[in-house]
């Protein structure tokens, strides 16, 4: 049976849920025995470990090798991987590309749901992988690395197969000419791909942002160079490797994807963008270098995540425990460093009415605080949530940040049980005025967090939906139990092409999107100009070459 | 009734057609009393006369008035339109869009739809209109710039509203908890639209290049800024009166479409394209213009039609006079200023096979030069194919094209009755040799054409599909008895981007680009990187913009 047929039903699944947007997910996110098999955890443990200090095997022939990664957790990986030139990865890039550009529709994303498939499998090992470099907890890990990316992946398949599958193979055109004979053309629609794509992954969530875009681009039969952040390059050269494997069962060149790994020191992505081979780019990263690639990369073809300021507005509550607990988690979860995360609380200086009555500013900043504090009480859910910190450069923006406003929770180390060395850092939380933008107005990546004194709910959201003008968003979250004003925040959110989220209390939450259902990143401001995953993700990666021919009697 | 149910049943045939791409037309080609009414004919030139000489009323309190049109027959139509300041129409039609950008999908399609027909009962007019600025014969005027153009907007409306609604509007996410309560969210997911679109016309095709920006903007939930040519502002001008007087009827701003005109002494477009205020950009005209406008536009999201050098690869054929009819009326027709003519004809040193024996380089190129002849031979018919040639420019491109080759066939004025001004020429054809790349190697719009000798026609294939690549092509067409060479050349001309016609000899010419079944320009050469249409087209017109709510129990 073919990749594509033995995976068929999944797909077909995959295409519905795309359409409908309800729940659906192909991956189990509980990290169970019973699911991945009882000795997945440890076998994905032993592999992990039987990786570090090594070269890593990608099995190409390279002459240089690269690789500095060290873990948030404290010890150096010392694993070093093939390097290349740009020039000459690009061309073997392009070589490969040939066959994969001729294979048929199905072929390639039976290919694509193959590797999806057996990254499943592995996800134990990419949990160690993405935990090591990302810092984040296991479980978290587990999930975001794991299966949630690879729902991910299978939403950028589906939304490719059914893009594709839009365009009829073959028609007969036959425009008729009053009493004559009609004019008869037998018309051949061919996909054609963009050419080499390039996708340049970042190190807090490598696989969960950089799947879509491996995978739409491969599936559209382009040939794919995955340019890792310096910093998290095993879980990309994992995914790397089984893509090769894949590739090569099924008759193809492995170097259709092929690992572009750098080392901070001697970084090539400017130098990979720039190259008038590449015919894509996707990018995952700041906004100061996002606007470089936008720039300056050779190709127009350019879809990016880029970072904002997300915001909660909290105007009243029926629950406001309930609420706090939440913003307590957004907060703290992996210390503040996805793009999901809220960084700005709008409160009216007024304070808020709620179900235990109404709570003064500062009595909602304390129970924010306090929130925060019991949920990390316990060192060791504390380092689940938690994580560690990815880059230094984050504790000193920590550090540098506490002189931005009234302290009203300071950040502390947070001890990780086993691993002395871990960079950790728990929610420092700031009030500040409406008016010191200068301190809520920038992006403050990690686990910093303002609770701003606004004149009202009003000015929250203005603030807010401006905010996310100008410097773009990805969420935002709202709490009221007045249903004006939600409707007036829906429009101001929606015109600023953020996602709300409102009430939120229970055990979902803002920094939370789902596959198959919620669109990560609207594309609509600054926060980047592409969406995972719609269908101006995919559409463009190929093109359509026709051919028609006149019948012959 | 709204106009969204009037014209519903025609929007999802428009729907359908475009996803099964056989023969489909919404609007009648034959300028026919009995489809468009017996007056319809007499009206049409009437309400043309009637609007020459005068200012152009579109409903505007403008003061300054543009405008020095002069039709290629010969006369100055006469006509000003009120003209605003970029800063001033931005503002405008930003003002305009909000109100359009919270109607529903089915008012905004309603309204589009609604004015299409408008469009298509005004075809007379428009006709006589496209005929005096693009100097087209009357008939293909009518085609080209009413029905055919009126098609290609339906087509662009059906993509836009097929898009739109693949979005569910209300969903309810229920996340399986094991054995505790679902996670269970109400999300609503609105379309935002991306703000003011300008769309930037040509000279020669303003309708049917413009419409389909101007319908999947609008359609999206854009505002519309038109800037036509100038010199063919009234077909477009006709265009969004009409459109106005629509949007006001549905109680619209009307400013939701507005006409920005200019003149060549006093251009207006730089300053349009790279104004921070304009969202999406879509241009038909020049590469060099098109380059400008890719390189310095203010967003991002640019869509153009360049131009290219269409070729033509004869090998062999069954039907010799057949294909040396189909050759000459292509390169006849509207004087070779369509941007899907084809410029140059590879033909092997050593002559072709057909089915009346073997004919010579010579031989071919001598075929073609008689077959040009006999169809222009009668002056009548002569005038009716080639109408004028839009700009004195190509007069002297001629001209300076004479010293290029070997003169086959020379070009020459063709008196038209009753216009005895009329710019016009008639097809030049030179023979040059492969190597002679200077000359066959750029574009020459207008009626120059090259006969081409090669090695064979390997070399035929691989130099027209490396010109595809290099310099854009937006049409090639093969003539071979040999299916082995077909398909060499269906793969060639597929990688380069290429709609390949073959072995035309009836009554359809590689010119020609169908609604609703061909993809016109792929998108994948330097002819043009947007497709008229896909779902690339318009799928990134809007965005979608998610507002999730826990459901409180």
């Amino acid at each position: 049976m073919s990749f594509f047929e033995a995976h068929r039903a999944r797909l077909e699944q995959a295409v519905g849920a795309c359409r409908a947007r309800v729940y659906w997910s192909a991956y189990p996110e509980v990290a169970s025995g019973k699911i991945y098999g009882e000795t997945a955890k440890a076998d994905g443990e032993a592999a992990f470990k039987a990786l570090l200090g090594k070269p890593f095997d990608l099995g190409e022939s390279g002459g240089r090798r690269v690789g500095r990664e060290v873990s948030p957790y404290g010890m150096p990986l010392g694993i070093t991987y093939p390097a290349m030139d740009p020039d000459a990865l690009i061309e073997r890039s392009m070589k490969a590309g040939d066959g994969w550009a001729r294979a048929s529709i199905g072929d390639r994303v039976g290919v694509c749901l193959e590797i999806v498939d057996r990254l499943n499998k592995q996800s134990f090992l990419i949990a160690h992988a993405a935990m090591h470099t990302t810092g984040q907890a296991f479980m978290m890990a587990f999930q975001a690395a794991g299966p949630h990316a690879q729902d991910r992946a299978l939403e950028a398949i589906a939304y490719a197969y059914d893009e594709m599958t839009r365009v009829p193979r073959e028609v007969n055109w036959s425009k008729p000419q009053g009493k004559g004979d009609p004019i008869v053309l037998d018309k051949v629609f061919r996909i054609v791909p963009r050419g080499v794509s390039l996708v340049i992954g970042c190190a807090t969530f490598p696989t969960w942002n950089g799947y879509p875009a491996v995978f739409a681009s491969l599936a559209t039969g382009n040939s794919v160079i995955v340019k890792p952040h310096p910093g998290a390059i095993l879980p990309l050269a994992i995914t790397v490797k089984i893509a090769r494997d894949v590739l090569k069962e099924a008759g193809f060149d492995p170097d259709v994807v092929m690992l572009a790994p750098d080392e901070a020191e001697a970084p090539i992505t400017q130098e990979l963008a720039a190259h008038p081979g590449v015919a894509i780019v996707d990018f995952t990263g700041s906004p100061a270098f996002g606007q470089w690639v936008r720039e300056n990369a050779a190709t127009d073809l350019v879809f990016t995540e880029e970072a904002g300021i997300n915001s909660i507005v909290i105007d009243s509550t029926g629950d406001f425990r309930g609420m706090c607990a939440n913003i307590a988690f957004s907060l703290s979860l992996y210390s503040g460093q996805m793009c999901t995360a809220p960084q700005n609380i709008f409160v009216p200086a007024s304070g808020i009415d709620t179900n235990e009555g109404h709570k003064s500013f500062d009595e909602v900043a304390q129970a924010l605080a306090m929130a925060i504090d019991r949920l990390l009480g316990d060192p060791e859910r504390a380092a689940n949530i938690l994580g560690t910190v990815q880059n230094a450069a984050t504790i000193q923006r920590i550090e540098a940040a506490r002189k931005l406003g009234r302290i009203i929770r300071d950040s502390a180390a947070v001890p990780i049980a086993g691993f002395g060395e871990a960079r950790t850092a728990s929610p420092l939380l700031l009030a500040v005025d409406a008016k010191d933008d200068r301190a809520w107005g920038e992006e403050r990546f990690g686990p910093i967090a303002f609770v701003i004194r606004t004149g009202a709910t009003e000015e929250s959201i203005a603030l807010a939906s401006q905010s996310a003008r100008r410097k773009g968003a990805i969420t935002a979250s709202l709490y009221s139990t007045d249903d004006a004003v939600i409707d007036k925040a829906a429009d101001a959110f929606a015109r600023a092409g953020v996602a709300l989220s409102v009430n939120l209390t229970g055990g979902i939450y803002v920094n939370q999107s789902a596959a198959f259902s919620d669109y990560h990143v609207s594309g609509a401001n600054p926060a980047g100009n592409a969406c995972l995953t719609d269908s101006a993700f995919v559409a463009n990666r190929f093109r359509v070459a026709a051919m028609r021919r006149q019948k012959t009697a």
